[in-house]
């Protein structure tokens, strides 16, 4: 199942992350109702033999699943399609010609350059996989930085961009903020309303990495076509830490 | 750091549990407040090799190592001391020999037949550890079972058994009740208590499974000397699991 | 999805068998048509953790899973059926007692002693899987030694015992005769019709192991209720050396 | 052993694929006749510390190991030699620069610019490796684009680039065909004989991917130096899926 | 290559050992010059699927492959010579019943109920390696406590024993002294000489753990036909203090 | 801790090198009185993930972890940043661009371009990891090519990098020597005196890497501030070498 079969539903994606290296940590995530699962292959302690086996367990599932690229290489990307990920997040896309290398790697010509060898992905989404692959596939563009901010129209306007993925920590460092979960700073919020309506306006998808639902659901509401909330990582840290306080606590 | 100096503090040891077969989750964890760390090797998705990783990640803080072992058996007791497990939780000890292979597996000549050869824990713990083993470590006979129940003094009496753990689910069910976490049924409220007096009538440790800070401290006021709580796996289900219900919730 | 409905449709269960330790291979194997898949932990290059990443890839289909583990030892068979196996299949059963202990692994209490803590299976089989175990669950002992003949019936007449899998390879070698696949020698034959005709008088499942599509065909039709076919090792050797061959021969 | 040896023997080496990445799954490979084996970091489910494995594995023969790295990278193109591969395929070398990066990340100065380290290959290859490297290692160049074709000369002209390896997929896709193993669209037959032919202009070797011994053996005739057929990949789903058709086939 | 062909050359075995669970470690090892190499599944940091990729790269060379088992366990002693160990040394050996266990799992009926499936070992040693194990598999049992010191003529005597492996740290605690490498106190060495000459009176090899080449040398000229000096994990850790210390010495 | 609290002493760091992709084996490492441990990615048989395990090893002792990475490339040396490396080492550093693009790598804006996430170095380095990040990090740029000597000021100049690290084998390459551990040429031993008279004048550090204590405390003394001797993979082969040696010699 792609995302734009979420999308077709017109609502957004809930999508949960995966920043540890485990098939049975990512198996528990993908029982939880997440409308899609993103393997962090940047800031995750997550790498491409791990991402598999994260993939392989998400497939036992109807989760869609997403890689997050450690950086602008097409080799990983090519390999993440390979593996299974029917969407891919890419990290600091600054210039147009980042987008444009972005673009090229995720799809087979005429459209892009993706070389061809979908080993993993012809199991996993069909033996037709390579007929609709250049369909099924969602290429983001990560917006995070001042520079990216200031050539956004060109990377929205790149063909085979499909849509943006707000990082609003680095995107916060850029601007000489504080890296914050769930900003409220106008500034931010300035930027993600001003990142939603340029990807509208080009029609394309936005979409943004928040802390908390209840965020993310504000941002939903905005219009954003996925929202990213916690992840794994996070899940085990908050809750242990909330049961080892109320322990200790003093009655 | 072995239970011995929590316990010299006269308070319950808080113990987490590891299922994920990762040492970044195992790190994470530690880092939350615990006592003691739990690698559980029968429930548990971890296996050796794992445990490894697991107690390194956990030997980068204080937090006490301790390993559930799949079964009686002195190979992988043996080893889990080896890599560096302070104490051992070992399932199913039904009869005084059970006990007693447990105790022989856990102590250096002429207390019990450990074999000599502590590779990591030398590291872990100090090249002064095989001196001090015999002393550091501490052997759990898991009471998990009806049987067990029928011959708990001779298995407290067993020299070089230094507690009980109770195993409330398996106990439940050779008891005829459905395994529950928390239980509040007279039956295993009684069975707890007895094992409690029993154990501290032997003058020997007794430790408790539960699934919450709440129960773990209502079994800690009532004497247990150690309590565990929650797993690094219910901790991603619980909070994933919280997280999308808030953002599917209609407002 | 357990053996039980395949036999529900009145015909044997086809068994494929994994030797390659590792996820990829299996999930190759799950999408080729065989009703079930059977991680070998005895004689494949497969141990518990290799199994999880197997068990996972077979989970992305609709394949029964099914474990051979590696000796009759309920650790190994617990944490089988905790990480989602519906049928275990245990060597060198050769006498009553043996079939006991696997019994008692397999079930949960009153009808065994199998420790709770369904960690995988849960999450593969459904949150319902705790209350359902004991019936969706299948275990087979091995029959292939001399001794093992001697006392079938009783080996049969264990409550728990699901069925028996017939070793071809060391039932030949304990009866004087070369391991050999798929053999005609009248002993064997003799043998394998003698162990299918008492499980059918017990009302038990028989299973047996074969070398070829054909051979296997004809056990079927005599009546056996599993019958395994080749391995992913075997698949590679073969389709290679076959490939190489061609290649070399003189036109 | 290197390529030169075969080919100093005028015949074409027989290379098979390897892209499941366990060493176990290389070895059965290696035991079947090749006359080397190729790693396939790039569309194979291969990571590096996969195909340490997997080289290894290729060792305990005499069969020649080789790596197709997942992009034109110098690190990893390093990081394979050091690992012992005695040649490397490149994907997508689309232009003389292409093919400069290629040719410097292969061998040491005064020739290229290859990184002295060669931990793995110094004992896998003799002592004397480091002296001889630089003759040892084959550097190959795919050839799999309408614009790697369009400068074909300048690629093979190119110092320290020993030959092509045709990827007849990528080639079709971006000459407007569809993929397909041996191809009898009169344009790739074409394309074939026209990179061959400017290879052995240059005095270099030409090497293709087919998929059946015939087609390679056709090839081989034709001249090309090194032909490579299947992969442990569609071994295991050829030879699995005609057993299934053989049992589930109506007589 | 088996133990016996050392032998037939009437000399000591030189072995090597191993704790670190890596196959470049071990392949780094098998360069050095030892006879045989030993992969420590007892008290080294090794399980059984690290084991596989240690003989795997020992396998790249002449080295005979040998596995010290964790405990006496008939699954991983045939699992261990599955994966080519040609040699198995077992721990505590205490009885002659445990001797009987022990040779009963290291051969194929009638010697013994070795179960049939040498799924590497087919590759590593041969396809006729079948027909040829009985003879070119070593059994060792460790004689290493008081309780099989005063059983030792019936372990020696029992069908399938081949040779005896003195363990001296655990045979020094169950004297009653502290655990030394390379002891000199007159029980010990008396214990060495009356092991080494019930051995020889028995016909069985008799083999010893040292800490230095100097005793090893000793050892092999009193008699004792294989020898064990080192490992891996001690050669890392004394080659790094030696450099540590002279760098930080005042000159 | 990081280097600046060595430098602090106003001494050279000891630095040990870890090839050996094993946690084990780094902790044995981190036991032995290094200052601080390298990972190397580059020319060690390491990849990420193992580099994580050996990092975690590190973690549980006070050694400065440090990684070289394998190529200038963000991806990796973010992800070595994020994993807890409080140092990086880059090879090839052969022009000022090169240098800004390491240097732009290793620190948050506005002084670099890191992407933010450093998921376990705010567990290994403390929860106020991203505030102290920009100071605690130390770049070091290899000096190994006549290309880098000729714009070694450029390089020195570049603001962000912390210091350079000098490779003596592709140095004496490139130079048209052979590569040797602790050259006693002339062209090198003034190469070495150039390389760290430059980086003083600068106000930055030098490093060098040497094969024994001995020409290791030479450098340390001319003024080198960090001096890395040997590896666990040159520990290994020296260590087993010589007792092999020992052994076999005729007294």
């Amino acid at each position: 199942m792609s995302l734009n079969r979420i999308w077709a539903e017109n609502r957004a994606a809930l999508n949960g992350w995966l920043a540890i290296p485990d098939g049975f940590a990512s198996e528990i995530m993908a029982h939880q109702g997440w409308d899609s699962l993103t393997v962090d292959l940047q800031h995750g302690v997550v790498d491409y033999a791990a991402a598999v086996r994260m993939l392989t367990a998400i497939g036992t599932t109807d989760v869609v699943p997403v890689v997050r690229v450690p950086w602008l290489d097409p080799g990983i990307i090519m390999k993440s399609l390979d593996a299974g990920a029917l969407a891919v997040i890419c990290p600091m896309i600054n210039t147009a010609a980042d987008a444009r290398v972005l673009a090229d790697a995720m799809r087979y010509a005429p459209q892009g350059g993706r070389s061809y060898g979908p080993i993993r992905a012809s199991f996993a989404h069909g033996a037709d996989y390579p007929k609709r692959a250049n369909e099924i596939v969602t290429a983001f563009a990560m917006i995070e930085t001042k520079q990216a901010m200031a050539v956004l129209d060109d990377i929205l306007a790149t063909p085979g961009i499909d849509g943006v993925y707000v990082g609003p920590n680095d995107l916060a460092l850029t601007l000489g903020l504080a890296p914050q979960f769930d900003p409220t700073h106008r500034t931010m919020l300035d930027a993600f309303d001003h990142i939603l309506a340029r990807a509208k306006h080009h029609g394309k998808r936005a979409a943004i990495h928040t802390g908390s639902a209840g965020y993310a659901k504000t941002m939903a509401t905005k219009g954003f076509d996925l929202v990213t909330v916690g992840s794994d990582a996070r899940f085990i840290a908050a809750g242990a830490a909330a049961e080892v306080a109320a322990f200790r606590a003093r009655d």
